[in-house]
């Protein structure tokens, strides 16, 4: 909402004249003081010996840079969208000289500081220049960039630099260089693009984390203060208010891991620069250590190996990306107690050129590591924690077993029709997984790099995730606008030794319909490895069709039913909500009380045992149907299908079991170590399941509080 | 081929008692005396400190023999086949017996030597009641094995366990199990399976390997000389005629590299023994050293991980195995000046409790290691050299880029309907692959761990290869009685710096058509990375319709062709020869003088740029059709088919290109770097191919001698 545009119009360029005649005041800043400061600089001469790692990282940045240096410098016209030529080249300039201004404090080397200076100077003669840019395919676009947050993430990098190479550039190139570049640009993104920089999302976090940085560098308070409080300063918006509201009193952001882990660099990055330039205001505890929080959650919503959990929209991306090591970093600085993080940081295996860096780099050159713990933990959604939750639920073990079961709000426009979706993990492999987003990201020919068409009619929908559909439509009939307006009952969550439970209950997806899923991960010495048992309970006033898909990852290997293979000819599962991009590769029956699929994957057999009806079909799919342009990924599911009822309890084990051993030429228990499961209590809020081995053994599990 | 069969049964059964009263004579013979020796057990005591690997693997052995004594002795009556029960249980005694009697000869702790005492004696319990093993499946079956040859290996493991425990043994004990268990399994594999025995065949080895290694312990020459010059002695058969006839002059193993690391075991292991006892033989030099020379090769023919190359019937198998450690440490215990072995023995990470894995153990730890260089190199195929050969091409950068083109013999069994076909690695991945074989080993619900029937109707057919099928028909007709009588014509090879060449041509899987390859490996520094360079001549007295098949390894991401794609039914490519399992996923035709397709593997963009007809039908297709037990691997294929011409001549460039970096979020190159390519000349034994940039450069390529 802007009022009164033309007298904020007014103050702002007043601001801006009072600042520009007035610069010579603030010579006497000292710089850097960003996330590198003066004093980190002093530091890191003297004691970055002891730190291999940082020099390593230091030797990196200036091989690269050096390579950037024997090449013409390029600072094109904007033209291209994200993934095109001047949008890669503009994002390398950013990068470009953030290095050689982080390079030259480190050094002292000039030729580094003069190349910053030449791009800057560049820069400043084309910025006054530029219109919008010409691709209009967003609604808030940059001058740069297509995107203005592309343009936001270009200053929160540049800014850097600037303040790297400030005390080298005459006091004569400062002032032409704010006027033509910094001012404009922070006008462009604060006041032309007022809605932007208030909104409490992660766009406006790189908004204000972008004008806040440049205005500590160039010492503007009125910058800062609009950064930390709002473009009013009323607090109807700014870095306090996006660190009041965009994470959950848990620290889970809304959008998912994906996301939050974007989410949280500029909080990160800016939240070090406000503590390094106003440490009275405790930035870091702020909203109980909020920031802190959220980067402690991201870590945790993570496999084994560093990919950040698929869920919402999600692709491959690990913690070596640079905004995981910005954020370990800075947490790790703030909180030097935290050994386990240094774990991370070996893996990560480079820091950041800061003060939060070096201490990084020194402790690990110590061996002060400790092993990274990754934890059974209920992360509720939602500003006040009340919209659903996520409940990850993990064994303990080395093969670093786990399931998470998601029930969260929708998640803004990343956000899947995916309630009570669940996904299993094992030996350091994704078991039964969430097919993440369709997207080759920066890759041109793939639809500019962008999200495909895919993402929206398959991946997005109910039936791409490991939970129920009815009547073949996808919850909320993917009406996002419903979706956002519901999220699932918490029943109950509980973390003890030999089992971990989770359960939750929606009665909004499909109206009418109550949908109720109780999952357990049970680590018992009968069995050969943990196993997640999940009990699905759906419950209507009227009769529908039921369909509980599981994807499972790895290569078929036997099955306990019969079924009929479409082995000459093939149909698609369906028309619509994500059913086209099926292909039905085989339909089977079976009278016995449960059906048994086993597949391999790894070194390891998993059987999925599934108490069934004789009426149960039991589908054998993949997807890639109705995709012209090979955009999915052809991942194999199971599908259990019940037609014609209104009442129906799924009772599911996921069960890791055997080995195969191909160097050894060995092969141990290929087929499941269960005889039998049996239902014995189900309630709204405890489900007992009985799991009867092979072996003769039962094992039991109470699913509830 | 048997003749006067009595009196050679009366002169074992003499030799025999001969052997049983004079067993005195033989007690001061040196134990153990075949790979471990007693001067061996000497050294490793006084030095193994000195080799931590070698430690690390006894302490290994000591523990899983340490888990063995603390369960119940299983001997059971055969009856599985393999994978099965009693199999694998078979199999794990030997290997049980065998570690036993090691760690015993190297801690001295007599509890192992009791174990493999015990054991050896219910198994001459048992071994004298058996008949042949119940499950007929083999032409060739064994007591303890469905298949003689697990017999053969069994005795080769259990013959080292009963040398380590020879002197702990009394006489009487001794004379009881060399009675009733050892004498007659010789007789049975010797005598009772004479041409197996005799036979000039890697399960000839086995046999010959078990009977003279058994021998060896036991002092009796008759079964060292039946060993080494055959169960006559006439050298109709035996070690040495092995050695002068099984590889080929340059060390290829017909039936491919897998099979070959298979066959080396016993070549490997009882030449050592040979040595061990009789050094006069000079065995390792024996046949311009090829033993040496062929584990060398084995090595070679290996991508960069180890993973040996998928030619003929091959699955998963690295330089990991078992056969593979004792390859290495055999062959680098003959020649420490190898030091670039140490390398592949330090991915393997252990070593054999001999002499041999001392001494690499040892000199690893000295750091003598050097990197070990695959090369590009001729291996040509038959006992004289005659039979074709396979040609590998490396371009000898960091990315290990090789193609490789095979155009040797059949390869018996094993072997695969492949003229001329084609692959190609780079950046560690498998860029154009052979399928290998259709079998899960070992894993008893697919097919009891057998070759399944996917092996013999799509892995061995011609369209399961890169290279060119003529009328949807597999070279030779699929007949390999016919197939085993040819091999192409050697045209030419050749190594230089810049550019790697080989040529051949063929002339009999299809009778009146002749089918030429030329193909070449082009370092070039206008390239940003070596291609292949591929032409492909096919030319025929008729007209016929060609399928050129690429198997591609990625993620599909762009065409520079217009195509139908099969979005919402699917049908089979053909209906036999292979093309039953193939799924049409898309057609399409250019009018451009090239068609190119774009896949992503790992970080890298690969593009296949084909000079095509506007009449050629480029196809996509996926591996999986009819195939109702989910037996396939469903990677995707790029088939060009030309119908109705006599004379083709395909032009391929596989290009690796550009950089997909999700970390750092930038691609550079997603699209080809290749502008056009022209075919400038094309005789039998030379091509001349100009490929031109996007850069306006030209590369030239004479492929030829």
């Amino acid at each position: 909402m802007i009022t009164n545009t033309s007298i904020r119009k007014k103050r702002f360029y007043l601001a801006f004249l009072l600042l520009f005649l007035g610069l010579h005041l603030q010579a006497n800043l000292p710089h850097p003081t960003l996330l590198l400061t003066k004093k980190g600089v002093k530091e890191i001469k003297s004691s970055q010996k002891k730190a291999p790692l940082f020099r390593q990282t230091v030797e990196n940045a200036k091989q690269e840079i050096d390579i950037v240096l024997t090449k013409p410098m390029e600072v094109p016209l904007p033209k291209d969208a994200g993934g095109g030529y001047t949008h890669e080249v503009h994002k390398k300039n950013y990068m470009d000289m953030l290095n050689a201004g982080l390079v030259y404090q480190i050094t002292g080397d000039k030729k580094y500081a003069g190349y910053a200076k030449e791009m800057l100077l560049r820069y400043a003669e084309m910025y006054p220049k530029l219109g919008l840019h010409p691709v209009q395919k967003s609604n808030y676009r940059g001058k740069l960039f297509w995107q203005g947050l592309n343009e936001c993430v270009w200053l929160v990098h540049v800014s850097q630099a600037y303040d790297c190479v400030y005390d080298y550039l005459t006091e004569a190139e400062r002032k032409h260089i704010e006027k033509n570049l910094f001012y404009p640009m922070c006008d462009f993104i604060a006041r032309e693009n007022i809605s932007a920089f208030n909104k409490i999302h992660n766009h406006g976090t790189w908004a204000v984390a972008a004008v806040g940085m440049i205005g500590y560098v160039m010492g503007d308070k009125d910058l800062t203060g609009k950064a930390l409080y709002g473009y009013n300063k009323d607090r109807k918006g700014g870095f306090l208010s996006q660190i009041e509201q965009l994470f959950s009193p848990d620290g889970y952001f809304t959008e998912g891991p994906y996301y939050q882990r974007y989410a949280l660099q500029p909080f990160v990055m800016f939240a070090q620069v406000v503590e390094n330039n106003q440490p009275e205001l405790k930035i870091f505890e702020y909203n109980d250590g909020m920031i802190l929080k959220a980067v402690d959650v991201e870590f945790q919503l993570m496999e084994p190996d560093g990919q950040i959990f698929y869920l919402n929209d999600a692709l491959d991306k690990t913690w070596h990306t640079a905004e995981l090591v910005y954020a370990l970093n800075v947490a790790y600085n703030m909180q030097p107690h935290k050994k386990d993080l240094l774990d991370i940081a070996r893996k990560q295996n480079r820091v950041i050129l800061s003060e939060a860096g070096l201490r990084v780099a020194k402790d690990l050159h110590k061996g002060e590591t400790k092993p990274y713990i990754r934890k059974t933990m209920l992360l509720r959604d939602g500003a006040k924690g009340e919209d659903g939750a996520i409940a990850v639920l993990r064994a303990g073990n080395k093969d670093e077993t786990a399931a998470v079961m998601k029930y969260t709000s929708h998640g803004l426009s990343h956000g899947h029709y995916d309630k009570l979706s669940i996904t299993f993990y094992d030996n350091y492999h994704e078991i039964i997984k969430d097919y993440g987003a369709a997207r080759f990201l920066n890759i041109e020919p793939k639809n500019g790099g962008h999200y495909l068409p895919e993402n929206n009619t398959f991946a997005m929908q109910t039936v791409a995730h490991n939970t129920l559909v009815v009547d073949e439509t996808s919850h909320f009939k993917g009406n996002i606008r419903i979706s956002e307006k519901y999220s699932p009952e918490h029943l109950f969550f509980k973390n003890t030794d030999r089992i971990k439970v989770a359960g939750a209950e929606d009665t909004n997806a499909y109206p009418g319909t109550v949908m109720n899923r109780k999952i357990a991960l049970i680590s018992d010495e009968r069995l050969e490895y943990p196993v997640l048992a999940d009990v699905f309970t759906v419950k209507s006033e009227e009769k529908h069709q039921f369909d509980l898909p599981f994807y499972f990852m790895g290569q078929l290997i036997s099955t306990n039913f019969e079924y009929e293979a479409h082995t000459s000819q093939r149909h698609t599962f369906g028309t619509r909500y994500g059913y086209q991009h099926l292909w039905v590769e085989a339909m089977g029956k079976t009278e016995k009380p449960a059906a048994c699929l086993t597949f391999l994957n790894g070194n390891r057999f998993y059987s999925i045992t599934s108490l069934v009806n004789p009426d149960t079909e039991l589908f054998i799919n993949r997807i890639g149907a109705n995709d012209p342009e090979f955009n999915l990924k052809n991942n194999p599911c199971f599908i259990l299908r019940d037609k014609n009822l209104s009442e129906r309890t799924y009772v599911n084990i996921v069960e890791p079991h055997g080995e195969f051993n191909p160097v050894l030429e060995y092969t141990n228990a290929p087929c499941s170590n269960i005889q039998s499961v049996k239902l014995i209590e189900n309630s709204q809020s405890k489900a007992i399941v009985e799991i009867t081995l092979k072996s003769g053994e039962t094992v039991k599990a109470e699913i509830g509080k």
